[in-house]
C-alpha cells in the first residue's frame, strides 16, 4: 500500500549520503515526479549529518513516481511511488493569480489579502514566536510578510535564536554552509503560519543587516536562493518576495542582479509560487511590468493611486506598507489605527489590496511589525471585518468606471454588487453608482464601529438617506 | 479748506449729466487725477437719473487734483481737489502680492488670507444678508468670494433682490442698461465687508445662470466688466476673481476671451487690485503663470499639491475650494469638519492658503456657502484659531526645503520659527526639522481642541517627547 499524500499536501524523500567535504556545494541532487504524463523536476537538499532530503508538493491527484538524479551514485536513481489524495477541507492549495488583479487558491477558492508584517518574528525564539502565533490565531490576517534574514534595525538590535549560515573556522560567516537549524526553525514557522491559514510571503533580501547577508558576493545569493527555494518551494503557502526595500541595497545588487533572482527563484520552483519585490522610496517602485513578477508589491502611503497602479501594471496590487499603525518617530509607522483602516477602504473599494503593520513604542521594543507578540493597536479587528465583508462578496472587486465621481469616492463592484467607500466624506444623501435597474438591497457599514446596518431594499435609480457621519461605506447587493 | 480723505479711503466727484439716450453706452467720463509727478487715470460711470460718479481711491499722501474728460460738455474739464492725509489705524490699503507666495496691504502689513466663501449672499434680500454680515463680525474670515451675478444651482432657486441690468421693453434683459439700485446695493455689502476687515473677492463670471448672464455677446461681458471696474477699483478691499469655474464656460468665452476679461479689468483698475481666477475641473487649472494673473487660485481637494503648485506657478497659492464642510450630497460639499481643518492645516505649513466653505442641508436651503445666514459647522472656529496663530507668527511661512520627510510631514518655517503639522500621524517622539542651535520654545498644538500647550524650551538638537496623538502641530520659536 503507497503512502497516501493529500493534494498540495508535502511529501518528502529522505536520503542517507556523504557528509564530508562541503555536501551543500559538492552534491547536486534533483528528482523527477511523475503522474501519467505529468513530469516535474525538483531540488533536493542537504539537511546535515548525512542526511539528504526532496520534498515534493503535489499538484495532480493520482498515482505520483519519483526517481532521483545526483552526481552522488548513492544519492542517484532512487525511487518510489505515492498516491496524491483529495485535500482536506482546509487545504486549497498555492495562491495564483486570477482574474488579471486578483487572487486564489490552486482548487478556485478566492483569496483576498488582509495580510500583516512581523518581518523578524521568526528570529526571536520560542516564547515570543508562540505568542505570535497564538495571536495570529484570532487576528484575522491571511498574510504575513517576514524575512528569511534576521533583522538589523532601529528596535531591532537582539541577536536571533538561529543564523542562516555556519562559521568557519576563522570566526567568519561560511555562506557555503547553511545551518540546518536555522532552515528547520524557519520552515516549522512556516508551515504553522499555513495552518493558520495564513500566507508566508518570504522576503529573501533586505537592507537592515550587521552580518554581511545583504551584501554577499552574488554567486553566494544565488546559491542560498537555490537553497531557500529547494527547501520552501514545497510549502503550498510560501510567496517569494525577493526583498524589502530593494532600491536600498541597489549599490551592491543592481538591477540585473534582480532579474537575476526572479529567474533563479522561477527556475526553482516548479510550483509557480508568486514573486513579487518590494521597494523603499516610492520613485523606486521596481518596473513589475516585467513577465517574472506575478503581482504587484508597492510601499506608498497615498492609497488613492490604487486604479493608477492597476493600469500601469495589469496586475493585482498589494501595498503592503501604506503606513503602519503605531507612534514611532519614523513617519511610515505612526499613523491612527483609523487613518490605516480608511487606507483599507480606499485600496480594496479600488480594486487593489492593503497591509497592516503595527508600531507602537514599547518598553522592550517588541514591535509587532518588526518582532510579533500581541497586538496594541485598533486596525486589526477592522481589517478583518473589511475582510469578511470582501469574503461574503461576489469574486474579485473592480473599481467603477469613470473618473467622476469616484476619484473622490472609492467604489468598486462585481455585477450589480457595490462596495462604496464614503470615507472623509458624510453625504445625506446619495444616489451615484446604484444600479439601473432591479432590486437590490442596500446596507450602511460603519467601518470604524464595524456595524452593518440594513437601510433597506430599492429598486432602480434612487436617491438613499444616509447617516450623515463619516468612515460610512454603502454595500449593495441585487436580489434578482 | 480741501476735503480731507484717508489713505485707501474712497473720494467721489458727483456730476450732472444727460439723462436721455443710453447715457451707459453713449457717455464717456473719466477724469485724471494728480499728485505731484503721481498721475492716476480713473473711469467715471453713470449711475442713474442724469447723475455720473467717478470714484477714486488715494494711494498717496498729499494733495491730489483732478480733470475730468468726457464726450459730454457738461461733464468734461470739471475739476476739483482733496488732501490724502494718513489713514486710520483699520485702513490698510489693498491686499497686494508679497515675498512672490504671500500678500500684504498696501502699508506693509501682512496679509493671511483665511477666507470663507458665499457665492450668492448680496442677492439675498437684507434680512438674510444682515445676518451674514452679523455672523462674519466674529467668525473670523478675512476674504469672502462672492459673485456680482446671482446664482442659479442646487439649494439655489430663489429670485435675487435686485438684478444687475434692466429689462427692455420686449421684457428680455437689457445688457446695455445696468440696474444702479442693484449695483448700490451691491457695493454697499463690499464697503461692509470691508469694514469688517474682509476682502471681497468678486467674481466676475459664473456658470450658475438661468437669465443669460453667463452666456452674453462678449461686448455686453466687455462692457459689463468696465462698467463694474469703474464703480468697484476704489474699494480697497477689492479683488478680482475672472470667474468661479470658468472652464464650464469655455464654449461660449474661450481662452482668449478670458484673457482679454484680464486685460479689460487690469486696465481699468488703476490700483491694480489682486486679480484671479478660479477652475472647475483640476484638469482645466487656468495657466496662472500669465502675467495678467497675481495669484493662483485652485480648486482641488488633495491640498498635498500646495508645494507642486507654488514651484509650478511662482505665485502665491490658495486652494479656495478644497471641499466644503457639510453633507449634502455632492463630493465637494460633504467633508467633516475635522479633514477641512486638516486641509487649511497642510495648505498653511505647505507656504500656501485654503478656503472655507460650508454645505449643511438646511430645510429652507439657506446653505452658508451660498446664502450666508449662520454657520452650523464646526470648522470656521478652527481656522480662525489658525488664522491667528500664522499671524503671530513671522511674515510668511515657506515650506521647509528637502522632500523627506515633509512629503509627509506639512512644515513649514521662516528663520528658525517652524509650523510643523503631524496630521494624521502620532509619534511619541520628534526630531525632524528642529533648529539646529541655539534655544528655541516649543509649543504642541491641538489643532482640533485649539489648545496650546507649552512643551518646553531647548537648545540645539533634540528629540521631543509628545502627546502621541493625532491632529497636533508644532511651533517653534526661537528665543535668541
Amino acid at each position: 500500500m503507497d503512502t497516501a499524500v493529500e493534494q498540495w499536501a508535502r511529501f518528502e524523500v529522505r536520503l542517507a549520503g556523504p557528509s564530508a567535504g562541503n555536501p551543500f556545494v559538492d552534491v547536486q541532487l534533483s528528482a523527477e515526479f511523475s503522474n501519467g504524463q505529468k513530469r516535474m523536476r525538483v531540488d533536493g537538499f542537504y539537511d546535515g549529518e548525512g542526511v539528504y532530503r526532496i520534498r515534493f508538493m503535489p499538484t495532480e491527484l493520482g498515482q505520483w513516481s519519483y526517481v532521483t538524479e545526483s552526481n552522488v551514485d548513492a544519492l542517484s536513481g532512487q525511487s518510489g511511488a505515492f498516491a496524491c489524495v483529495q485535500p482536506g477541507a482546509d487545504r486549497h492549495g498555492p495562491v495564483r493569480v486570477r482574474d488579471t488583479f486578483h487572487f486564489a487558491h490552486a482548487d478556485g477558492t478566492p483569496y483576498y489579502p488582509f495580510g500583516t508584517t512581523c518581518y523578524a518574528w521568526a528570529h526571536q525564539g520560542d516564547a515570543l514566536e508562540e505568542q505570535t502565533l497564538e495571536t495570529l490565531k484570532t487576528a484575522g490576517f491571511n498574510k504575513m510578510r517576514m524575512c528569511v534574514f534576521p533583522k538589523d534595525y532601529i528596535f531591532n538590535k537582539n541577536e536571533p535564536a538561529y543564523y542562516p549560515f555556519e562559521k568557519g573556522s576563522d570566526g567568519e560567516w561560511d555562506f557555503t554552509r547553511y545551518d540546518v537549524d536555522f532552515f528547520r526553525h524557519f520552515e516549522r514557522r512556516v508551515e504553522e503560519l499555513g495552518d493558520l491559514g495564513i500566507e508566508a510571503d518570504l522576503i529573501l533580501f533586505h537592507p537592515y543587516d550587521r552580518w554581511g547577508f545583504s551584501t554577499m558576493p552574488h554567486e553566494s545569493d544565488y546559491a542560498y536562493l537555490r537553497y531557500v527555494v529547494a527547501r520552501l518551494s514545497s510549502y503550498a503557502n510560501v510567496w517569494w518576495s525577493m526583498a524589502n526595500e530593494y532600491d536600498f541595497m541597489l549599490r551592491d545588487k543592481p538591477m540585473e542582479v534582480w532579474d537575476r533572482f526572479f529567474d533563479i527563484v522561477r527556475l526553482g520552483d516548479p510550483y509557480d509560487h508568486l514573486r513579487s519585490i518590494h521597494n523603499g522610496r516610492y520613485e523606486h517602485s521596481y518596473d513589475h511590468t516585467k513577465e517574472c513578477v506575478t503581482h504587484v508589491c508597492v510601499q506608498y502611503w497615498d492609497v488613492k493611486r490604487m486604479r493608477q497602479w492597476r493600469a500601469q501594471y495589469g496586475k493585482p496590487v498589494i501595498d503592503d506598507e501604506c503606513e503602519y499603525e503605531g507612534n514611532i518617530k519614523r513617519n511610515w509607522g505612526n499613523i491612527t489605527a483609523r487613518e490605516l483602516v480608511h487606507r483599507f477602504w480606499i485600496s480594496v473599494c479600488y480594486g487593489g489590496y492593503a497591509g497592516h503593520g503595527e508600531t507602537y513604542e514599547h518598553p522592550e521594543d517588541v514591535l509587532w511589525w518588526s518582532k510579533g507578540g500581541v497586538l496594541h493597536g485598533q486596525s486589526a479587528p477592522r481589517i478583518a471585518f473589511l475582510r469578511r465583508i470582501v469574503e461574503e462578496g461576489p469574486r474579485g472587486i473592480e473599481p467603477l468606471s469613470g473618473d467622476f465621481p469616484w476619484d473622490r469616492t472609492p467604489a468598486g463592484g462585481c455585477g450589480d454588487y457595490r462596495l462604496i467607500y464614503l470615507g472623509e466624506h458624510q453625504p445625506r444623501h446619495f444616489e451615484n453608482g446604484l444600479p439601473e435597474r432591479g432590486r437590490y438591497a442596500v446596507d450602511v457599514i460603519d467601518t470604524w464601529d464595524m456595524q452593518i446596518e440594513t437601510l433597506g431594499v430599492f429598486e432602480g435609480k434612487v436617491e438613499l438617506e444616509l447617516p450623515g457621519r463619516p468612515y460610512l461605506a454603502l454595500r449593495v447587493r441585487p436580489l434578482d
